[in-house]
């Protein structure tokens, strides 16, 4: 919860007089929440208000402690813990790119078609994989399908870009769409200009919504600085209509600030 | 959310003078929540805080939204539905009260055993019920069973009092905290001076903590009422005991009361 930069009110506690709205705007009130001085001018809510303002804070915090308490409920025990939660397994992953042959990861058939419609398809028609009780996932590291069998019992990962992207990955192929929200939204948060045209890329080969327009946004910002990128040169060689894209997004933005512009002639 | 009732002032626009304390008291202002105009000593918050309540408001609602996402996606299909969504179950459950013979409800050994401690050891020793697959319970109907494991997957149920008291018990045999801790919230809401002295027996008889102390309150906000309960003559018949902590409960209140009385003598 940030806290705003006090707003110290220099008053001259003025002599003027009258109850005209000069002598009004100079008089000074305390802040019940923040218990500085504001002026007239700067006034918030009444008190019934802020009481009100603050039950509803009070009212959601609850909801969110309740919540928190079921997501816990609901939980599997962590998949780290190979001991006795991960009990009456019925069916292995392993994770078929390593050569070493990687530990097979033992799961709950009724967890995986629970969370994936496409495991869903796989174990209850009686495919191969039903029947041996293996599933065989290539194209992918251990520690990625570790990962992604983790958050499939518990809600969670620790993510960093290389591993949200490889889950990013397998949410869809899985069709895990938590999963794959939650990928998204940690790559969004690690955008930057640097980063954004290959983000950019990856997100519009995989479906990423989220990703594809923050990544969009953060270079029609920068629209100036695009053509000289390495990845641009790469990308117009590579795949030209990812780049066509590019500047009809940034064509129809800027349409779109221009007839912003002339309605809205107040702002600036 | 609530709205208070608003506070219409009625307000002669005064003709004093001065910037003394008197005019500014009759100055009035607009909330920029609720739009009502108010006088300068129900002032609430400056503009900042309102913004910044607003903003913390905003952020505890994408929170709650999170949340709601997780619980949905941990949740298992509801136990209902007894086709393809509960497949791969390992075990059966079979409610022993009812003579008919009640089908048995299948389920998963790996759920019971991540909900309950109960389930967990005599799942995970090798007991009769594992090797067997069957879970017998008796004292328990059909439907309060199917509703019970039912929340074991889903941490959802509709209750009723009755079945809340039912469930209370089966969570407490079991050891499932949250959902007892749901029961007994439930509980307290039908809270009400007439079932006020069966829910603090019941309450004490099953170690539920949070009724209890909410049916205490009640009885002992009404004590002048009490001993002409048909309840409280049987009670003391049969649990004195529980009497006997009515009294020393609503004792320890006076007491409490007088000594506040005394310390906080602005009150009132």
């Amino acid at each position: 919860m940030r806290r705003h930069q006090h707003h110290r009110c220099n008053i001259s506690s003025g002599s003027e007089t009258g109850s005209g709205s000069d002598s009004d705007n100079n008089t000074t009130m305390r802040c019940i929440s923040c218990r500085e001085e504001y002026l007239r001018r700067d006034a918030g809510t009444c008190k019934e208000c802020y009481v009100e303002a603050g039950e509803t804070e009070e009212e959601l915090k609850r909801e969110i402690e309740d919540l928190k308490a079921k997501v816990i409920f609901l939980r599997f025990p962590s998949c780290l813990d190979h001991g006795s939660s991960r009990s009456f397994t019925d069916v292995v992953l392993i994770a078929s790119q390593d050569a070493a042959g990687p530990p097979p990861i033992p799961a709950h058939k009724a967890v995986l078609v629970s969370r994936s419609p496409v495991f869903k398809a796989m174990l209850e028609n009686e495919m191969e994989e039903s029947r041996s009780g293996t599933i065989k996932i290539s194209d992918v590291s251990y520690n990625t399908l570790r990962t992604f069998v983790c958050y499939l019992y518990t809600a969670e990962a620790s993510l960093d870009e290389q591993m949200a992207c490889d889950l990013l990955i397998m949410s869809e192929k899985y069709q895990v769409k938590h999963l794959k929200s939650y990928c998204e939204k940690f790559l969004v948060t690690k955008l930057s200009w640097d980063n954004s045209l290959l983000t950019y890329a990856f997100a519009h080969q995989h479906n990423a919504k989220l990703v594809l327009d923050a990544a969009l946004s953060q270079i029609t910002n920068n629209m100036d600085k695009l053509t000289k990128r390495e990845e641009y040169l790469e990308l117009v060689e590579k795949d030209p209509r990812l780049i066509v894209e590019i500047y009809e997004a940034y064509l129809s933005k800027q349409v779109n600030t221009a007839a912003g512009g002339a309605s809205t002639s107040k702002t600036g």
